[in-house]
């Protein structure tokens, strides 16, 4: 039996971005993204289906016109801390942004989840797109993307430079002897970069997988170099099997040229699968749910990419309208894309909206035999080394635990049983050694030999 | 019956300040301070004797000197908001400096733990001491005093004025209507001060307290002026019953100046009680446990006030060395008062060390009667309004709630049972209005008038 499938819960609480009436949902309390419980619930709902990580989504800036969910939530570290007490083996991922946090935080706090969940940790790491945010963090305007992206590098290797700061042994506590710490196994960083400058230690240990994982979710050229030189999970959306499987090339190959081991990348796009008793209800049900959307809140929505652009000033009838290069410095790589689409198929406004704003990929739409068919055909292609699944109504994620997963794990796809109890382990990526230890190895090697 | 006395525990894990051999007593696992059970019980055991809260402190900057808790633990946040979802009624008070945080990212992780736990969030407001740490965070130089302080007010301004963001009833939630949000009750804060501009709003809303209580520490003229304008409880070290009623007479007398209520402020004191079954005995475990401690640590301990001066240099046996103005920009006060008793006093550096070196006020030494009848006596004098306790040795604890608390609560000081279930309703601290809702009824009342 080869790898099997991964998989990933976002938890949304009330609804993100084109999920704009699920907070109606009889089964949805209107506070359930400030509600912790609401949350523990469902990470043991995935838990109990061998999930291996919950991830939250996360932003800074908002309007009134911001998706449900992204008005009012809880800070995801301090969610995931409350459900690392509360469950056992399931990863917890927190998406933190490198462009309004300091490095020796980001380490700090992420390190004190690690330990807090023995192992469990992973860190979201984005560069943020909205350039609102600025406004929120005494900036007068957000980073440009060389900055966004230069920062995120830079802090991610501060963070790793830092959880190195002792070695596993650094501390005999030996109540003989009276050491507790040996300090020739605390290590200053004296990190001196371009965007930082960090002296270290961080005064915490490592945990039982070593380190946090490390996620990335930017889907810019940026976005994928930063995802190729330090990501071992990348969160991204593939619309068709083909381009999943140019992405997930495109992004080993970037990751080989920079001399990593490919295979240790975990690539899990996100879905909202639809499940029925037969396909035609579920193609029914998810025609339904996109034709009778808000579609002011949709068209406030698909301004964003372009700085949260207002649309609504435009005749939707008339061709896609000329924007220049508004969106450069937000979601570039989205608003380039939808510019092009818009363009290349003389859309009007009210079709690229249309097009846009489905969150579900089609081919996820069925029966739960055809919805698993169709992950083990993504999966086997090389589309995909896991998925992500959009959490919202719990009945609606019990038919894709309850219903499809069984399938899968009949043909050996998914997991029976955890395999670990860290999050490195289920995802079967290897713990980082500690480089002051490695260090310290080699020069005995050399004294003896 | 009066105000009762509060009780505050702080969780000191391994060891602080003047605690280096703690972590041998056989009660205590070496890894504590990382370990979130630990954690959890002592809060429990807290929360059992029916405290008000418990309190964490913390620091960024380490040395191999360092106590052995502040060289391994966890981040307050992370940690608190683990013990939230295991408890129920004890309030939760974390130390997060504004030196090295925006508001913005202070404000809302305190919000998400004030949800979290139900209204029970506190923050000990801190402008941090040592000046190491600008070290870690990109800076070349600490901030000095006037900029410190400026940070902190401002920051706390910008808080709670951020905790505004949203109105009690900013979300309709009404699925018939399809309204979520109402705009006109999501505010901005807008806000352009000299240290900090900060846009809003916070993506959070209000707890069951509305929002988190103001803790503040700082000792210096500075510190109190930062306690006297925001600080609802105020921890402070009082080496005596009459020191301790002349600060709490200058705090709430400069809180008057400020235009606040004076008893809208409780002043809490840390204390290591030692109890025995005689006095003399519990004398001489103060005692021994004074003069058995390891003279080396206690010496590099020292020098913290004074910017972790090496003091090993000098001859212990000399007059109290001339330091000029080393200390001035980290723990001033602090610094100051232990050069002046020196000099006063003609001290040698060994005396000198061993005066400043006694956690413990020599009256809360005794029989669970003495240190009950000790406690009230400076409760009446108006010393002290709480007790900040400092845990480490859960036996030595359990002696003060099982055999102190039992005698004060048949004389009517502690209470038999929680008032509320949040920490405001327990220190009897009133629930800050919503300033925007208030606007609106006073522009209402205006229109109607
Ligand atoms: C699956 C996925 C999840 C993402 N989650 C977040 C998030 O939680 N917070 C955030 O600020 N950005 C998030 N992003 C945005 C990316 O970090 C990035 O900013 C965005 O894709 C724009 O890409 P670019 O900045 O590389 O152009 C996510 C992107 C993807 C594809
Ligand atoms: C009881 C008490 C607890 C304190 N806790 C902390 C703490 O956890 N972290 C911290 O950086 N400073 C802490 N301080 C230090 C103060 O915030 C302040 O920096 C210090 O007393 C020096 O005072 P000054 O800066 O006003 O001179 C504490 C002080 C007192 C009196």
């Amino acid at each position: 039996m080869g790898r099997q499938l991964k998989l990933g819960a976002v938890l949304m609480g009330v609804g993100g971005p084109g999920q704009h009436d699920v907070w109606r949902h009889p089964e949805i309390p209107g506070d359930a993204s400030v509600d912790i419980r609401w949350y523990i619930a469902r990470a043991r709902q995935a838990e109990d289906a061998l999930f291996d990580l919950v991830f939250i989504v996360d932003s800074q800036f908002i309007t009134p016109d911001s998706p449900p969910h992204y008005l009012n939530r809880l800070e995801p570290l301090t969610l995931l801390s409350a459900v690392a007490v509360h469950t056992t083996h399931i990863g917890l991922v927190g998406t933190l942004t490198t462009s309004y946090n300091s490095p020796f935080n980001l380490a700090r706090r992420l390190a004190s989840l690690d330990l807090i969940s023995g192992g469990r940790a992973g860190w979201n790491v984005v560069a943020t797109g909205d350039g609102g945010t600025a406004a929120n963090y005494s900036r007068d305007e957000h980073y440009d993307y060389p900055s966004r992206y230069g920062r995120a590098l830079e802090s991610v290797q501060v963070c790793q430079g830092l959880w190195n700061s002792y070695e596993e042994d650094a501390f005999p506590r030996d109540p003989e002897t009276g050491v507790f710490v040996d300090p020739s196994k605390q290590h200053r960083l004296d990190h001196v970069g371009e965007h930082f400058h960090v002296r270290g230690p961080l005064n915490i240990v490592r945990s039982p997988q070593g380190q946090p994982v490390i996620f990335q979710a930017g889907d810019s050229d940026e976005g994928r170099d930063l995802g190729a030189a330090v990501g071992e999970g990348i969160f991204t959306h593939a619309p068709t099997v083909e381009q999943g499987v140019a992405f997930a090339r495109d992004l080993r190959s970037r990751a080989r040229a920079k001399g990593r081991n490919p295979d240790e990348i975990v690539i899990m796009p996100g879905i909202s699968p639809v499940i029925a008793d037969t396909d035609e209800e579920a193609r029914a049900i998810e025609a339904d749910a996109r034709l009778n959307k808000d579609f002011a809140k949709t068209l406030a929505q698909f301004g964003r990419p372009f700085g949260w652009h207002d649309f609504s000033r435009y005749d939707l009838d008339a061709p896609f309208p000329e924007l220049g290069d508004l969106g450069a410095d937000s979601f570039r790589t989205q608003a380039d894309r939808i510019k092009q689409v818009a363009r290349d198929e003389g859309l009007t406004l009210r079709q690229t909206v249309h097009r846009f704003s489905t969150a579900t990929p089609a081919p996820f739409v069925g029966t739960p035999t055809t919805v698993a068919d169709r992950i083990q055909e993504w999966f086997e292609a090389g589309a995909l080394d896991g998925l992500n699944i959009h959490v919202t109504v719990p009945s609606d994620f019990a038919r894709f635990t309850d219903e499809v997963l069984p399938i899968l794990r009949d043909r050996g796809v998914v997991r029976s049983a955890y395999e670990a109890t860290t999050l490195r382990g289920n995802l079967g990526l290897p713990i980082p050694r500690n480089t002051h230890a490695v260090a310290r190895e080699r020069r005995s090697h050399l004294i003896g030999a």
